[in-house]
């Protein structure tokens, strides 16, 4: 076990011009979700690890998800493509998800080289669309099988792996094909691992077992039948835009703190236990600072703003919906306005219950304003929150792995977002998830200049392979 | 003189077909002056009215403004049309202010008809884009000066037109126009007439002495240079969108009252004898509420809604620029956004002066806050409030001139809006405006389905007539 492992680990860091070979052949394919004149290539790019999995003696089924509109075009959906790897069943069976779309990039939005165009820089950067989210990390599972085949290694585990090509634009369908799938496809699945999120600094490596939920709210506020001239109606009517804007200004104060009443009712109590982990974290309130080019971070402890980020809820005011936003001047009394704000959710905050108090308190704040205009409240959408235990064995696995290439303990983290797909595995699966990423907190994966470093992809690359090795130890 | 009249309106009378004729001519012409694909129209409009006026033997300067940038697009400026009649010293000089542009305008808008093509509906509804604004008022002068000539009857008064085609898309050039031409083109002018607004109701005639001004306000709170996900950050920075929602939200109370301290010192006081004059006015908050297909009036007399739009000022929040806005949802914390307010001043209050204090206001409200964000505020624009004395012998012609044509007493009328050209032909002339309406209430000018009554089309070329007479007798 140790001895393939060691000769996997120095193979891989053998091929490391071919690895970023392979990672500049799937950055050239723009396969950028958003947008419909792009939408073949995302196919495209379907197709190139349909064939790439075949070539590794994989069994795969594309899954067809039919036609999207967009903006009035009815577009082909990427498929799901689902792949299957070994059915030994003296062996766990690891299911690996992620996503082959990109971000939308120009070279005009600010990039320094054309953006599908995988550039390695002398500080070991590799810039280029799709570097760490999410191509670097899929190929990176597909290339650790392969050097497992070249070296003639067997592959300790039973593998599915399962990659869309719609994250980036609310991955239409695939919880349908996860759920129908689960006790077909990925059926027997011991583990789930997802590699698509990031280390929270860019020394130290680190597992992931828990994200926030999120509660969506619209707020709508009508008057008129429509929009009125500020000169003729200002001072005789009761303005729509007046009245949300009062509504909404006593959701949250400057310092976060939710004013809905009990919302905070069901937020799990920091045990010492917890307090303690905070204290050794790779995070600091200054880095932030300079990434956000402002001093507008709200705690004063490095700790306090994680906790704020991981185990406390938020609230955040998004827009207004139906108000003049352009730039310049316009004198318009719009006759219907719809706030648009979302609470953060934490363990064991229940997503009903934040529903509830949140349209009642709404409710009631907008009844205070003894208003002729009229109140229309509800939740847009709602996902929980997802917590798993850091103890649980396919965790133990990563935090082995990671010793194992690293040398050093994981950082045990929790993000602020949600990614929704990881409930649903969760309950589809009836299997534990584990969060596993590959690349570093600067990794700027929505902004320009996204780039995953040469280090993070091998040694990546090495920890999805120890991944294996320890999850097929737990069975020992 | 009076025999002189007695012909003219029987001519008048006797030319209703021919002048709904001429008026179908003009709205046939989509001269849409917001829309860069139909500025050949509104200069084929120009054109139009250049051809006219020379037929009647007016002198006629065509001002060249140059050309505009639309989106990118360079495309000419309408030009402006100067004509002059008559040059007797011992008559009085008029000059007529109008537009020959128009509103936008879409069959699909929710029009019954072709918005181009001039219907004439069996109660006497003349249904077309421009009827009412404002190419029934031009057209109204020029068909009163034509059927001065073909009646053989000697135009009382000197005049002097002004008609632009830039009103509908904020008057680009004119002011500079008018300046340039005050002692050149305009010299001599001893009364200026706009007719360009409304009656107060539909039933009974006005004469228009009052606008409101408008100073309009730029409030702009960042925080991170960049847009965040609410996700990562909610919780842990200070977000630009709640400190604006909380600083626009002390900026009027429901029920219109300004909150800016000593915003109200320089209001004029009510007299009784201002007080009086409300009483008689045919105005119903009940219309109100039935055009606005919704009751959010906030004042429960009939007369309180009226001094509210005219000789009190309002505030009105407009909009945000900066933040999500369209349908759907999206989990940004924005990083720069900027609030839109206006207030409608009134009589004697300085624009200076509400500059000052608006400013003042929103920073002591945004200091109490407390937060990391920055706050700029600054007034994007401001314009007077205009306010003539309803004795002036111009009013004195215009009241006499309604007398003989309808019957009755004007109502004497101000507007909560602003007509800005108003105040710079008085500023730049030196010499009264009267607003001297022809449409009603209800032509919805700006609307679908814009329409002129017959009543007032006809009525209101007689009452050019009967006006310019009445200024000509102010000299007897």
């Amino acid at each position: 076990m140790d001895a393939n492992l060691e000769k996997y680990f120095k193979h891989v860091d053998e091929s490391t011009a071919y690895f970023i070979d392979q990672l500049r052949e799937v950055v050239a394919i723009p396969s950028v979700s958003a947008d419909h004149t792009k939408r073949q290539h995302v196919i495209e790019m379907g197709k190139w690890i349909e064939k790439r999995l075949l070539g590794l003696d994989c069994e795969v089924k594309m899954i067809d998800l039919g036609n999207q509109d967009m903006q009035g075009i009815k577009v082909p959906l990427p498929p799901v493509v689902l792949a299957s790897y070994g059915n030994d069943s003296n062996k766990k069976t690891i299911t690996i998800y992620g996503h082959y779309d990109v971000q939308p990039a120009l070279l005009s939005d600010g990039w320094n080289s054309e953006p599908f165009t995988l550039v390695e820089l002398d500080d070991g950067r590799l810039v280029g669309r799709g570097a760490t989210d999410d191509k670097g990390p899929i190929l990176g599972w597909m290339l650790c099988l392969e050097a497992h085949q070249k070296l003639g290694i067997d592959v300790p585990v039973n593998l599915r792996f399962c990659f869309e090509g719609m994250e980036e634009s609310g991955s239409i369908g695939l919880d349908d094909v996860i759920i129908d799938q689960a006790d077909k496809w990925f059926k027997g699945t011991d583990f789930t691992c997802i590699s698509d999120n990031y280390w929270l600094g860019t020394t130290k490596p680190c597992l992931t077992y828990g994200l926030r939920g999120n509660n969506y709210f619209h707020v709508e506020i009508s008057g008129p039948q429509a929009d009125l001239h500020s000169g003729v109606f200002g001072g005789v009517v009761e303005e729509p835009m007046n009245v949300l804007t009062k509504v909404m200004s006593n959701l949250v104060d400057i310092d976060g703190k939710i004013k809905i009443p009990h919302i905070y009712d069901q937020v799990a109590e920091l045990t010492n236990e917890e307090n303690e982990t905070y204290k050794s974290l790779s995070f600091q309130n200054s880095d932030l600072i300079n990434d956000l080019k402002a001093d507008i971070v709200i705690h004063n402890e490095n700790a306090d703003s994680l906790k704020s980020r991981w185990r406390y809820p938020s609230l955040s005011i998004h827009g207004i919906e139906g108000a003049f936003y352009e730039s310049g001047s316009k004198t318009v009394i719009p006759s219907k306005v719809i706030g648009k704000f979302s609470i953060r959710s934490v363990p064991y905050m229940d997503p009903a219950t934040i529903s509830k108090l949140t349209i009642e308190y709404v409710e009631s704040e907008f009844a205070k304003l003894n208003t002729k205009c009229k109140l229309k409240v509800w939740e847009e959408s709602s996902g929980r929150w997802w917590y798993s235990s850091p103890n649980h064995p396919n965790f133990v696995a990563g935090s082995k792995a990671i010793k194992r290439v690293f040398g050093v303990e994981p950082e045990m983290t929790r993000e602020g977002g949600s990614i929704p797909v990881t409930l649903t595995f969760e309950e589809a699966l009836k299997a534990n998830v584990l969060l596993l990423p590959m690349g570093a907190a600067n990794d700027g994966a929505h902004s320009t200049n996204e780039k995953v470093d040469k280090f993070n992809y091998i040694q990546g690359i090495k920890l999805y392979g120890a991944y294996w090795a320890e999850i097929a130890s737990l069975t020992k």
